[in-house]
């Protein structure tokens, strides 16, 4: 199947949760090139993943309005007159989770509730795509993990991206409101949070080799992990949004699977220098490590014509440069 | 296996959210009758189904507190000090979930989540049982429903519910609050709500029946339920809440099956009079409805030695006769 996404966003009113953080703002820019008018709200709570510096210069398009998915009328005043929405706000942090549960609730349950019941109520017309996460299965029982896996979250962001995503597909089903949901693996790419590993191990391991401090790998390093490129993340969610097939549906996203050990040799090696070790996992990571995770991305290939596109090595290339270029925006 | 339920419990502090409802003020009666020092949380909400005359005369080592599960600080005095906590209060009604999505979050989602931080930082001893519910599986993909069936939930909240639990299981599992959870299915006694259906339909119909009205049944009647009566359910919870095996598992509770049509001939042959009628299923109903559901309790007759042992007859008998008496006080 194949989707002419140029034409589909043209002029469109697309509203993007989460738009000045990671994938959220690549998502911006994309759109803001097809021409659409694009309404970003962002908190810019400094613990998560919004920065200014995503978009900074881009103004064609594109308007920001920093507020809370938190504060309903504020949401509800935004959804009114969109053709699409991409849902991507959200605590993405598992030990912040463990540490202050609530927030994670208020934030990934309750925000994303009261935005489709602003739907509901005010705007049932647009395409609302969310951002979900493969850390809902769990620990996996099998490899590679498809959509029918269980679901079993260990911590409590798992718990509540599982309740979040399902509040979408259930205002899908019995409120008209067509949704869908992505279930992502490890993104990575320009625009990620890097600072710490709230977003992503990456982002953190990326810091560590620019810095020329030694990559921690945690475990003995086999556990394995499938990365997805950012723009790679960014097609899925303009396909998921452009395909009335997608509507009520789950997909994984997923890519090969690499295991850590080979994954920092390989950033070492495009960096042209560095070293890793391994440590033992704190004890607050422990009890929510998932083990090794391959996702199935079989169905979303089928439905929606999507798998990534990006060899590893390209992508890991282009966000080393991106970060050596930008590192005191970042840091 | 046997346990020894009349020492387990004499001696004991026992909380109970929800102890002036249905189910919790039957479990209220039995702790207190093998001298247990229970304290009773309940909000009286009048929608809900906590009702006073459900305690009645009752002060021998029971304490009312009249407070809301939403209510952190009321909460997290109340843990402390216990040895077992028996959490059931909840918003029940399928319906209102679908209208009030958040006030179903703040109670099912928000306000478990708040009383496992009170046990996590005060009080990490007493054993907790969770009143889950069969809801959580969504239309059974097949019969009977056992603890692995897929988590699918058609209605908002059967989704809280689901998080509600999840959140019990992972405090169990890493933060060493031991806790469990038991699927209810449909249960029916004395002390249920009967003045609508917002608790259990048979409420409803056991009005209906004694106010000589017609039992109004949806659809073809064809569709099954596993029915429990409180007794038995009663000490589901309390062996649940004696075992160590118990910690950190799900059950599902069950009975044998019967068709809506069967059980509503069944009731009107043991009220010795009365009518049904067949009626299409109302707008809001239908496409939350689950269809037929009977409930696999093999794990809990291994694990815990429990299985219903009321028949149908006189658990309704029985509860027809508790209604006839008490009419003034439910309707």
């Amino acid at each position: 199947m194949k989707i002419d996404l140029e034409n589909t966003f043209t002029r469109k009113r697309i509203l993007i949760t989460g738009g000045l953080g990671f994938i959220g703002s690549n998502l911006v820019l994309r759109l803001a090139s097809m021409d659409a008018q694009v309404v970003v709200v962002d908190s810019l709570i400094p613990a998560y993943g919004g920065n200014t510096f995503n978009l900074e210069g881009v103004t064609q398009n594109v308007h920001v309005n920093i507020a809370d998915i938190r504060d309903p009328h504020c949401i509800a005043y935004l959804v009114q007159g969109q053709d699409y929405i991409f849902n991507l706000a959200g605590q993405v942090s598992h030990l912040d989770s463990m540490e202050d549960p609530l927030t994670d609730l208020e934030i990934n349950c309750r925000a994303q509730l009261s935005l489709l019941e602003a739907c509901r109520r005010l705007n049932r017309r647009p395409k609302l795509v969310f951002a979900s996460t493969r850390q809902i299965y769990g620990r996996p029982q099998r490899l590679p993990v498809d959509e029918q896996h269980p679901i079993l979250p260990v911590d409590i962001n798992g718990i509540n991206k599982m309740a979040g995503e399902s509040y979408h597909l259930l205002y899908s089903r019995i409120h008209g409101v067509p949704a869908c949901s992505l279930r992502l693996t490890n993104t990575f790419g320009p625009r990620m949070r890097v600072k710490d590993a709230r977003q992503t191990f990456i982002g953190l391991w990326l810091c560590q080799l620019i810095q020329k401090e030694q990559i921690r790998v945690y475990g003995d390093g086999e556990q394995e992990r499938d990365l997805n490129f950012v723009d790679d993340v960014v097609d899925a969610f303009l396909l998921a949004a452009a395909s009335p097939e997608s509507t009520g549906q789950v997909f994984n996203l997923g890519a090969p699977s690499i295991s850590l050990k080979c994954l920092a040799e390989l950033m070492i090696e495009l960096n042209g220098g560095g070293s890793y070790t391994l440590v033992p996992f704190p004890d607050n990571r422990k009890p929510i490590d998932i083990g090794t995770y391959r996702g199935d991305y079989t169905k979303i290939r089928k439905t929606l014509g999507w798998e990534p596109s990006t060899p590893l090595s390209k992508g890991l290339l282009r966000t080393i440069e991106y970060y050596r270029h930008n590192a005191e925006r970042y840091w």
